[in-house]
């Protein structure tokens, strides 16, 4: 059998596994594989920036997994600050870019990866591209912000958005020594809750100082000599900063997609069948922040770019490149972080989400501890929940507490995945020992009165 | 209608659970409800004593979720000090026992609830009996052992048995200031693990100070003057002790239910149906440490006293007798428990369990972390897993590591009582941001090493 060449395009989570993996079932004599990354960097953890920005994490390498050598010396040829700039689709070729030197040059593949990730959002606003502004998504972004706090004496930093990234960017510049303000559209931060929710989320960014502001549009960044020194709002309001970050969310990096005619969702992102293939091109696969992902509580498609997604989208491609079977089923919606004590998750449907999916639900709101009521250092745990009427399916769950309340959620996200309902829930045989968790855990006190709500909401 | 009398047998987590949710559901005027428990104390923690003990939660009352007198503000006739002696079922009374007064007396019930929990087994050895040595079951046995350890200054402590009490004994006993021995017979402590895993509790006992004997078959307890001083072993050893803890486990309290020809299980526990009423007794239930519950996973009954269940029984058994519905299903065999900083976690089957259910599988065992790897205070966590051969279903998860390990378990808990398959849980969306997880969590590591186990296994 002839070598095949497999060409990969993006060299984070999504790519690099894919390629690993690819390469785990197929040595050099059978598989060529070719990657294109136009960074300096290979599989590292996007997720971990905003802790290497706030000192938690002492090094960026840190966050790197794989380096380019490493990938290297198992016969991967990584072309780094190499993009591609063009997919030649009926002719099997990429043509890419060396960003350092200029030149150009096609590469023929058998099989294509497409890994190109995600971008952070920069409206079209006045002095959006002045320095000082920062977008972070890769590792380059997180350095050239890096480089910018060691470089100036900053005292004022403005987080435009109140989202993971916003949130996250916010505490990791208050452990800089900035003050924080963070403007945000909605009423509350952290809009992938429930306002409700993120109401608490509101309370603990204050208690560490936080200042933020609800319902702000930007209008424009203020900027002498091209370096940005405020952000306006159209209330009118200018925010003094000496550094901004765009903590606005992220698009799909779809540009080449789309040129070459491969199918996008309504988020802008490619469309894949369950291996990872992209739809109608049999030799094409696409995983990681460029594509939608099957949202199986919902019924839909949704762009949820998060690292977990991207490695386990990048084994189940390398596995069908590389002659085996897996499949990516979806999600349903998980996601976790934390600001400060303040652990934050979410899974399944908000009550947004589930009036745009055509459900009709009933919600439950309880507040529990973390552990056993009187066990040393208990803390508050919230949990919403959301039913479908009548069949009492479980729909969603929101947690906000202390130690324990992120992963918490997971038991949420298996019983959506097994689609369980609330009554269900009640049932299970999760963990119990004062240290860990009240005697009903504090998700099964949320599913015992969504039990009653849906009884009570009846047919 | 007439007044109906509900008599509730114990008066700990299953009994008052079940007496407070009839309550809720029928008012005095429908339902009288006499409560008879044996002790001076009603719905505490049990599983809190250890922290008790040990000093963690200052107040014996901390433990106390609902005091006798709350539950009499309630309408429910609660007498404390007050043993049941005899059950006539045919003649639908209980003969009860004021163990102040001496008086005897018996009262008619039209429902009856069994939840007379278990006991510490207490073999009979030689100078069992002697003081000293303490078995720690109930708020009194605990109270006990709290009065003693003030009273004397003992130094040595000897715990016999290395299951969850025997370990949390130990954990206490060593910050009230005792040099702590346990004697165990299996080959590791733990044996709620298999012994791998076991191993890596013996190794967090061990660093902190206290001493482990192996395969240690305990013959008697030397005393003077009636008092214990050490404890002998089958190998000729004698190991001083001050105070001895019994911590080898529970049996289920059914002399009653026995003698009256209720049905009880292998294990000695009353059998009930799912909906907890007693087989073949339309107007008696029971609940909590005195019955079996339905294994789910190896399809048979077992006996698992733990606090959460016998809360659940009674939620089941109040929502029967107060004329609403409820069942209990069963369990999958969920524990946490930890050793200082050291969680440990199981949930379904042992090897051992696997095999005595007739099931043939394949195990899986990997170390990752609890949090990134590069996330600061990022601890060991070691996950084995279970799956059955040629199906691949998942058949037990037990962990072992670092802050999250515990609860980490409910992710299998969950997918157990889904009946889903290694690979399902490969594809589970799992809460993961750098402070909770590696982007692989540990379970679903633990799940693709399993599912290539289960490949490699065949038919």
């Amino acid at each position: 059998m002839a070598t095949e060449r497999l060409v990969v395009v993006g060299g984070d989570a999504a790519g690099m596994s894919a390629a690993s993996q690819a390469r785990r079932l197929k040595g050099p004599q059978d598989l060529e594989i070719v990657a294109f990354e136009r960074g300096r960097f290979t599989s590292y953890s996007a997720c971990g920036i905003p802790y290497w920005v706030g000192g938690l994490v002492p090094e960026r390498d840190d966050l790197i997994a794989r380096t380019p050598e490493e990938h290297r010396a198992r016969d991967i040829d990584l072309r780094t600050r190499t993009e591609v700039v063009e997919l030649d689709l009926p002719g099997s070729r990429v043509r890419a870019r060396d960003l350092d030197g200029g030149s150009e040059s096609w590469t023929h593949y058998d099989k294509l990866v497409l890994a190109t990730g995600a971008r952070p959002v920069r409206p079209r606003l006045p002095g959006i591209g002045a320095h000082g502004v920062y977008g972070i998504q890769t590792l380059d972004d997180g350095q050239r912000l890096v480089d910018a706090l060691e470089r100036t004496r900053g005292r004022r930093a403005v987080v435009v958005g109140a989202g993971y990234i916003g949130v996250e960017m916010a505490e990791a510049l208050v452990l800089r020594g900035y003050e924080v303000t963070v403007l945000h559209r909605g009423e509350q931060p952290m809009a992938t809750l429930d306002p409700d929710m993120g109401g608490l989320v509101h309370t603990a960014m204050n208690r560490m100082g936080i200042r933020t502001v609800a319902g702000a549009e930007v209008t424009g960044i203020l900027a002498d000599d091209g370096r940005a020194r405020a952000v306006a709002t159209s209330a009118g309001e200018e925010y003094p900063a000496d550094v901004v970050v765009l903590g606005i969310g992220v698009e799909p990096r779809t540009a080449l997609a789309r040129a070459a005619g491969l199918p996008l969702g309504p988020s802008g992102g490619i469309l894949t069948d369950l291996s990872m293939r992209v739809r109608g091109h049999e030799n094409v696969w696409a995983g990681g922040d460029c594509v939608e992902v099957l949202d199986l509580v919902a019924g839909r498609t949704r762009h949820i770019p998060l690292g977990t997604h991207a490695n386990k989208h990048g084994q189940v491609i390398g596995s069908g490149v590389g002659g085996g079977y897996a499949t990516f089923p979806g999600v349903v919606g998980t996601a976790v972080s934390k600001i400060c004590d303040l652990e934050i998750a979410r899974t399944g449907l908000r009550e947004r989400d589930a009036l745009e999916a055509g459900l009709r639900f009933v919600t439950a709101t309880i507040t529990s501890t973390n552990t056993a009521g009187y066990y040393p250092g208990a803390a508050e745990m919230t949990v919403k929940m959301l039913a479908e009427r009548r069949t009492g399916r479980l729909l969603g769950v929101q947690i906000v507490g202390g130690a324990g309340s992120a992963k918490r959620v997971d038991i949420a996200a298996v019983a959506l995945t097994a689609g369980m309902t609330v009554e269900q829930v009640v049932s299970l045989d999760l963990g119990y020992a004062p240290p860990f968790s009240p005697v009903w855990d504090p998700v099964m006190v949320a599913a015992r009165k969504a039990v009653s709500a849906v009884r009570a909401a009846g047919v």
